[in-house]
């Protein structure tokens, strides 16, 4: 769903930057003879390229922030001179998300929560109207004044920035989301019914990290830690007849 | 302002498709393993290709009808294969129409009212959630189907097709607009302010096209005849001291 | 020599589309105004992507059909909104290969019978004067109305849909193939030219792998298998003086 | 059907140059790690140009020949570096087909003879299995040695080099011929139909130049002169009631 | 030559920003993680363009100023996103001057002085190290501070600012220059050549314009003026036998 | 600093092939109607790779050798037809050299001596005026002619050939540098200011890969070797509090 949300995170954007919305009122890929609007993306994994990538195709200024220089070279191979890179220090950081018109976090750590890589005092000094997406919102958010919103209510304004932070985002385009998930959970799906849930299992590692509880036993140490559990590994019980 | 009001057609259009705006639940670009959206673009002048760019910039999948053969090798050779040309026929709007996600009605004929490309049964055809943005509608809009929209009450459902038909579009990018607008008339304005009203308005065939009312007599043979009272040529009038 | 079947597979199925081939008739990349015509590639492997690859560039509708997630993924990365991808399902290759002009079939697992991905009821489904191109031939083809053909007679008609089935396409461009050949073989010829067989062997697994008898023996285990003689591994043998 | 022709002469060329019709038996795009063919393109007009896109496509190395220098500069603006431009010189023309692999005429310079800029002993002097495909050949060719051929005998070799002559080249891809043609001619047909063809005739000026006989005269002058009958202007024939 | 001129800026200008010349010290494009260098160009004509190109090419951040709308529009819809367009204020020119690392100079009017679009005052404001290029010093510069140089001589620092104002800028690439210059010229040397220059100049005006002095008599006005000469036209003196 | 150095060799070489530096007066990009200049450049890895796009900006006729042929593949795949990628032999490099107008030796192997690639009978084979940019000088260089240079005096002619052998390429722009180096460097700066230099290098393989002297002791073998002092590895002296 990663995809999803960063390609959402654009056009998000794009609609809270408008007037009615409470936005500075630009478009972001400018037209002729007016400047674009900048677009800061903080983080450079499948979400913010994917981000990047719906910004650049409307023209916008892009760039995006990064801690992995290695990242950084990879984007720069991929998308050349279109879209500025830049390593992640907090001189870089204020610097650009103080001269944004957009800023979209997409700091996604697995298991982990979000740095805040942006303070209170930084989307302060940020441009009246300007807008703030936080993608990682699901993982706590990577703004301090971030904090989590509906479809119904998606949007508020905090420090006079507009702030989208739709926990769930992809559900706005359930159908592109749930193809998108039929696609990744097909050839599981057809693994068990064609081999049996037992063999299934044994067979791929990634479908046995996703299995929680078996024969009436957790098999998932975090499950199992979180709910004060005891923990039976999961190749155990699956050898078993 | 037809390029703002093309470029923003995209993104309202993007917006519409969420479900919380009624719209089908589908992302213009997709992710891969799921396709696109399919976009068609009715006019192929200004607003309409501003519209085209911005919709394969977010890679959705894009059409444009129209019923000149030069303009449609144009865009063809400026967009090359990421760009669908198709001769406007009946036929060609009817199919392209049936299996959009959405359509922009991008057809402007100065002075003259938007012809009616799209009729309520065609509307009725179309899939349930699909989108219309009618660019048009400030001549009256191309589709049977459309009625002028504010900014407060942007959007309603007809046909079970959600229609967005706000008048006066580039109000929502306020700041990106005036700079444009401020671009074109400035030279007007310096040439006034540098020589005087007389002298630019005579030295200039485009700024005296503009000219409504001059030394008490009507020089705008359109507002003449729609105020019932004479109309005086601008030149005369200009020539006297 | 993937590569070079890939590539020629456009321009063997652009020729079959002519209407003296008994094609339907029809330019790849359409005209201006003229919808361009649909290719479809099942798998996305080095000899579908370079399908692919010349199929775009002629301008035509190409969509790339694949099981794996993860490469629809690089592809989609790679080539953006100009190659159409999709998750392989049956439901996606019926409704595919019943609209397409051109279907490529590249589907090529190493040292296995390519799956029978296409019918002949799906074949029989397809327009009349459709094109075949599959490049799979050399290991059984991945339609089920595939059989072996020659430079001399290249193409039938069976179902109503022309096939291209030559199992040495390479050999038609045989002056790039021998070169791209000769690229590839050219570092082992001059390792054992320079360390001797013996040591060129014994340092190189890749160039071992392909060693099928030494000193008499069978040190290859498919030949072995195949012709019931006992297999001998290779580094033993080379390991004596 | 300059489009066509134009966009059909690199697929022709391309099954040439396959070692089974008598080519040099290169791939147009080459390899990785073995060159591109030379295809050179005397001719920067809309089949010259139509041409060249799709050489490019296949990633052939293209050459476009012009002695209009303004056309080159929109040729190159166009396409960037992609495509090399030359000015027509007898040494530049003598330098690049020598060198070429593929060599398309696309001389049409309407009612006229194409100019020969190739003479028969420049085609000996080309690699023996080089292809030449000449599309001005419904004027007379620009190759010395180019003779007409039909679609069921498309070639023949002479001076070693392999001929392609088809003089109506479009017809092979016949159904994008024919919506091409419609588009073309459909606006025509529509307004004899809805306004008489005698008001038809006299509104349109592009109309009134194919009218060949009227009302038992000839209208056109070439006809006339051709078939030694008076011509009669058709502006006053029209006029009368 | 001034597609000469305009390509040649970008890769002086690039040179001239090294330390040892005197330069800010930053590499045009910029490394991944690292900033490109701003390039900001006056005008958008051949010259302009031209180097908008190359500084594009080399993956600088490349802004156009430009007075002209239209052209403005034309420069948007040639190169999209990568190219930064604004309208001519001074506010634009100040702003985008002070904090740019390398100005091209490219406001060249047919027969008039370029205009002073940069005053000293501005270029003191300019960054230590900043590096100016002024096309324009054919036509007097259109900086304050420029004044002719040589290309044995090439640059000199004011305010701080190097400054590369070679008057004679293709001599440097003379090789190019000079078949560009026989590509321009050889189709008038032709027609002397063929026709004879009575003829040659009175069927041709571009040639004719040309000009100077024919059968004793000066024919040219801008010259009869500048050396006080009565001015014979041209048109009487070629049609007398 | 690989991407610095191949990015500044093509705006060196640019210099380089100018006249005033001895070089043949040739535009890299070349001009509409006149050819661009051919560069080749020796070795596809970071440097060769950065230094072919930026001699694809320019618009110049780039080939890169290499002896891998999996890395032509990537990059073919990366770049496209722009890029002419070839299989390093003898015969390649000796025709592509003879050739070229600017050859650009970028062929790094860590910690070894580059090979001798170009011998000094094929530079003197090389058109009078070309240019070599030798990026592996700090590796003894790849043209037997090359000798090390500095920024104060960069340049030589040998057999007719400009060298440019600057032993430091990126401290010419020395801002950029900078930066790209802090970027590089900082992430192990901040390990050891916050968890100190003990336990920041036991925790990192690749700072410890940097330690050359710890507690009095050589920890780095090739320094201990070239030293002649007795060798004592890291980790020991690491693990001591």
């Amino acid at each position: 769903m990663s995809e999803v949300a960063g390609r959402m995170a654009v056009q998000v954007g794009a609609h809270c930057l408008e007037k009615e919305q409470g936005g500075i009122g630009v478009l972001l890929g400018g037209v002729p003879g007016v400047p674009a609007a900048k677009v800061v993306i903080l983080g450079g994994g499948v979400s913010g390229t994917n981000a990047a990538r719906m910004a650049m195709g409307v023209e916008a200024y892009v760039t995006v922030i990064d801690r992995s220089l290695p990242r950084l070279y990879e984007l720069d191979l991929q998308f050349g001179a279109q879209l500025h890179t830049l390593f992640s220090t907090m001189e870089n950081i204020e610097r650009e998300v103080i001269a944004a018109d957009l800023v979209i976090g997409a700091v996604l750590i697995p298991g982990a929560a979000a740095p805040k890589l942006v303070s209170r005092a930084l989307v302060r000094a940020m441009k009246p109207g300007a807008v703030i997406v936080d993608i990682s919102i699901d993982q706590g958010g990577c703004f301090e004044t971030s904090r989590p919103t509906t479809h119904a209510a998606p949007t508020y304004v905090d420090e006079g920035v507009v702030h989208y932070c739709v926990t769930n985002m992809p559900a706005a385009v359930a159908r592109t989301s749930t193809v998108a998930l039929n696609n990744a959970t097909l050839p599981f799906v057809l693994a068990i019914a064609d081999r049996g849930w037992r063999q299934a299992l044994s067979e791929d590692a990634h479908l046995r990290n996703g299995l929680n509880i078996c024969e009436g036993r957790v098999t998932h140490p975090a499950v199992a830690r979180d709910l004060d559990l005891p923990f039976s590994p999961s190749d155990r019980l699956l050898a078993q007849p």
